[in-house]
């Protein structure tokens, strides 16, 4: 473990800082794609359950281009339901239509957003990336890095924010009762949303990814953090203005606006995203927050527990599913 | 790849054959364990789920030991429904009470048998497995190796034959309408419940293990195979008795004697149960029975793909859930 | 190693076959591109270098897209000269002005192009990649594989028929002695030149990429011909559309479309460019051909000694250099 | 290297500490064996050597169950010699009667004890564990860990103060020059031993394992200590009782209760048996002490020049052989 | 396994040849070796043991040149004892005094050969290699091996065969009863020493290196032989050269000029000397001959089982020890 | 990244001790080589260039033996010109005649030496090291090391120190401008030579190799540092000698020595030749110096750019070429 021990991520605070013009430069970016209405279209899809009715959504994200995902509810339910949206990891798409079954099983409306151009990894993905690919490092971590206006996270974090509006236009959603949920990069969504929203009655993120890049960079070999250190090594003269477009882009900064309760969780054996990281955007964030730790795990933190304590967190925080 | 080409593989015969004394070795044993009643106990487990109802199971197993499990069934549903009886791979153990949600999801009542000794790699147990263990490689492949009395795979395959009769015993089920199903090891535990039981109405094999030992042991250099070639570079002298105790334990010997509709996966890339020794089984397999061969595919085989695949077929053979 | 012997490349052949429409394809994909004026731009670097004279060059590519390159000349010559349009290898670029300078100082002008959205790899590249980027597997091989019209390999291959054009169309070089040349990547590039103009005067293709796919996949493991493996292994429906395209761009097919004399290599103990897929194209070559085999090597070939041979291959077809 | 320096070392003090109860769980656990009459049983073995007479051993261990050693003895010697009582390494048994010749040969009553359970690794064992196997990583660390009356070590560290009991009883045997000695888990066996008896001459531990337990979990990530991380990152919820169990089994402590003088052997680039773990027994025990330090290597240490030094050790403890 | 199957290898037969002049050539090197008396220094060594009485041993091997060795006797023994004359693996050296106490406790006198240049891997050397070391790969096996009479191994083999006139030239020593032994590098060498002597009793060599070159450098990718092909990569023009002269060091050939009896034993998982190559030697020998097989082990052979079945080989040849 | 941070290497400073008799050894040791005349050999090599002519060198080194290089020079050029002398990296030799063309292209006299005993890795040598070989690690690290006055780098610090007379001997050469160059090794024997002639006109160490070998002994696990690591595991009693011979070849010693402006380059992420190391010989460098730093690389250092910058850098120190 070459990470910190549980007294020094007490103490632990990011050296991340806002850049000028962060706030403006999200506010930008959202109502250029809230110009686009959103759009949803669901149509169901056969999957053979009893207790689950599933829909193929469409809803126009980043500058109005289509995004899917997949909404599940309680079979024979008409709500208004509380509703979690969630995020996927990185690699992945949003999967299939009989995998994930465990917030509609729950009583919760699941929208769960499929990620652009990912999802050909460890689960399927059908959204593509609408963007021209300069040189980059394999995978999206330095897609179009020299610069916000054209990184691959300004049009994810922007999609993200807009299934919310797509969850908030359902009817058997009740739009007081949404909260934002994922692992990993999905986490790291969830906190950006958290950070760009003040809708939102939770927010959930597990062993979040894109936190405090400056010590991500520093501390950890793996990828795809890593994605960024290999770019750097061949782009040797683009140090600055890479460092300068993650900061419009680090869940600390986010976690900073963010009002929302919510739960995180760290491991402090992750080398994935190195726990440090965590508590650097988790010491930022500015709403109600709890933490869990798991002591020996890895990036798979607390797997089915973080889900089981999320689901008592969301039940405390949205109120009964029925 | 270094396994058999599709051609190849529907042609290949294994070598394997019965041992004397197969049949006298598994009747003995199961009515050695048949002295004992099943003994089925439940007991609801509060899991938050709202369209699930599930029970933490334990009945007797081989020699009347304490075998655990998993019942999920749908929520507010009396039955009789038809029944999936799932066994788990390798390393693992029945899991957490909130994962492996479809079965019940598509209407099905879902026993989930725990894996006697294992249960601390990918998912938890709790059933220990109550046998003395001589000097062996660790996992479970060569626990007992010497003597098929005292072979592990003896008191698994006892389990799973038994844990039909405890499913059997629940009046949410109905009878003649009972399935077993798994992967890897489930699936080789389903071939040899298939083998040992005439009553099933149908048995699914994803890419399962514990078939065609000769031709495992020639072939693949992956764990757990492994394990017995690693005993066997120590223990030099001890090739013919394991050679002796795999014959009764071997899915190709199994398949020759069942019955039930049966579904099998086989992987071309995998190097964990390689192809040809699926097929070692499948050719062998004496009821009705269909393969799903995945081209591209390691030991992860179809995945959530082989799981609709099985769900159409489980529809096709044991009729609707409700 | 798992190749074909010597004796057994003699005597292989691909089963790779022209789909239909093959000659449409590209005769469309190429007319497209020449709606484009080739509008070649040059601005001389200053490299220090006195042997040699360096300029940055532009010029218009797939669908008029610019792409960039490098050339490099004897300083002080007015020519004309026999040129060298050279293709760079998988995951990079056209790289620093100050590296590769073998065939200027032979005296030949160079055109070295840059390779569209690689070069954060080995080498620097500087040109984007301009398309919408489905899910697919980090790397180029799967972006946009389901259909002909949007993969990856159709903008890349009009790229590099276009930089010939580029070439053409400079002073300093000798029309009637432009040859092609590249290794790996770079060399299944040559081929498909050679495949689609019938103006070369010889084309050099050291451990030649993109020959033989169905070979390919079919005997390596490593990368990047396993990015299409790991995609179908996600994809797993999508078998017949990926095969399909591949046929579209194989260096087999249009190596036996090709006319100028060819300069193969191939090494025995290459597992990313197997020996059998290179022989595969060469078999099938239309024009004159000879072959370098490196009985002790991997991917690396011949190495400098691979260049020597091309040299003094080029030599006896180009003509001398003043 | 993560571990400390040689100055670190010097001053470094474990943070374990004894549990309550530690001797009393260790006094009544010997008790309950010592019920047992020890029943040591030898059977000459004809091996073809003609300086060693070489005996296979039974003894009573652990609840008087049956374990097994090799007693190599000088030929025609009737004694009273030393004696030296070896334990062996993880995954190992006590071999084969033609290995380890160098303590016979040297003038000792050589009694090598097997290990319970292991033999199947790097050399052969003959002796079962006899008792049910929880739900565990594969290995012994983790075999009953949740409760310090089940745990494996209780049976094992048993078994070897038995084997003094066994020794004892041999007439080729002076009682008064007995030592206890051991590498990586016999060096912890032989730590333990002499912590639970008063009657030893000598000890000698090289790179002991199971010791120190807080501070190999902390530092390394190396097997075997690893296996007790695998089994908390999937057994989340028993970090507590884990720990609590390793108490009672921890080198530190039983080094804080030894009174025989020792030798100790440490080696600066160990991550299997960190240095500082084995500082962390050596700076607590009890009697007289040294410690060889190799600074460049692994866990190998010294090899066999800590054989040649502990030779020379034992010589000045226990005397003459003749 | 990539080797060939046990029927396969009963009719293998290695396309080795001897080159023209292999006989003179080793006559000739050996005669030149021969102008320099034996001169046989020893000195006693005090290790501390009993048993057995040990020296250091310095004789002239090839071209003179002080080769060490160990010789270890029973002791208070005179002799005339059988001899057995014994050669190291690849990278070690004769190893510390107080290891490898086998033969001598078996009642013979051993003779253990240091290994010029070697012994800074697995166990210590001291002899050094008195030779210039033109560009080769790290190891011997390419040092010299442009030219037979500058190959290391013409060196080596030659002190191997002057280590049996060391032992012949002792007291202790009954002529009429040598044997010569190793495993790996120093089976080769006791193929090699059998090639070139007459009056040996018998020679025993465990899964032999240096065997069968051809066959090996086509199959194996495993170090010391893939030493030979990191030299061809890089050195590509030389494979003539080398593959002559490594003609006239191949075990193949000497077995064809063996007359003593031996045992050889093979592992078919040995990817470091394919068993095909041992028994490329083994169908060549030209003496009575036996081999042992180990099914399941890979370059450890048999382990502690060779040298047990060597021990009864030896006695039925050599006769008792006193 | 386990070396020190930028911070902490602007003030970290080697422990490293000149030895007592360090100059005179030196002293001698270049005396004695001078009393061989340089005797520099030159053929010209037909390469198929037109802008560099290129010579076959030979000159006599360390203790008059013969040493190779190429000598590289503009076309029609008599000079003369201001010259780059540079040594290769570890494993390697002077390469092919078409390789390495900057230095002649950017219109340096330069001279490139092959290294004795190496150039069968990365690139071919064939020169070849004079000396006996003593048991040794493979390479050359561990060669002779028991004495400084056997070790392998006094020959080629030798060689490298020759190389400039045999620089300063030619006709085309300037001698008041002549400059050491080399990356890693090749660093090494640059700063070597600084310290040791007073003549040099610039001096250009790339992330340079045997530079404070205490540090680097303490924090790198790479080769080729690790052979003396892997050297000490097995002779561990000869810590001692081996730090007290490393003590006479310790760039840091050189650096000390040294006057002629300097420009080093070091990695932050480098592994092999960590930067801790390469500063402990910058701070103590005795002439002018810069450094460059490349944050995200490791052992490729600064590749192409690092080029960029020392031909920057000699040109401002050597003056124009023409």
């Amino acid at each position: 473990m070459t990470d910190l021990s549980p007294d020094q991520l007490a103490t632990y605070r990011s050296t991340q800082t806002a850049p000028d013009g962060f706030d403006d430069f999200w506010a930008g970016t959202l109502a250029e794609a809230a110009e686009h209405d959103i759009e949803v279209r669901l149509s169901e899809v056969p999957t053979g359950l009893r207790t689950i009715s599933t829909y193929d959504v469409t809803f126009r994200g980043y500058a109005g281009q289509d995004v899917r995902a997949w909404l599940r509810v309680p079979a024979h339910t008409t709500g208004p339901l509380p509703a979690v949206v969630q995020y996927v990891g990185y690699g992945g798409g949003r999967g299939h239509a009989l995998q994930n079954l465990l917030w509609a099983s729950a009583g919760f409306a699941h929208l769960q957003m499929d990620t652009r151009g990912q999802g050909a990894g460890w689960s399927l993905g059908v959204t593509p990336d609408q963007a021209p690919s300069s040189p980059q490092v394999p995978g999206v971590m330095t897609r179009g890095i020299l610069d916000p206006a054209t990184y691959y996270y300004r049009r994810m974090f922007t999609d993200a924010v807009r299934a919310v509006d797509a969850a908030r236009s359902l009817d058997v959603v009740d739009n007081s009762r949404i909260a934002v949920l994922g692992g990993s990069q999905g986490g790291g969504n969830a906190i950006a949303v958290a950070g760009l929203r003040s809708d939102l009655a939770a927010a959930v993120a597990f062993v979040p990814f894109l936190c405090d890049f400056p010590r991500a960079l520093a501390v950890t070999e793996s990828y795809p953090y890593k994605e960024i250190i290999d770019y750097l090594m061949v782009h040797r003269t683009e140090v600055e203005p890479v460092h300068r477009t993650l900061q419009f882009f680090d869940g600390v900064t986010f976690a900073s606006r963010a009002t929302a309760p919510a739960l995180f969780s760290a491991a402090l054996r992750d080398t994935v995203c190195p726990p440090s990281t965590v508590y650097g955007a988790f010491h930022e964030y500015g709403g109600e927050k709890e933490i869990e730790v798991w002591p020996y795990n890895g990036h798979e933190g607390g797997g089915i527990l973080d889900e089981e304590r999320a689901l008592a967190f969301l039940r405390g925080r949205l109120g009964p599913s029925t």
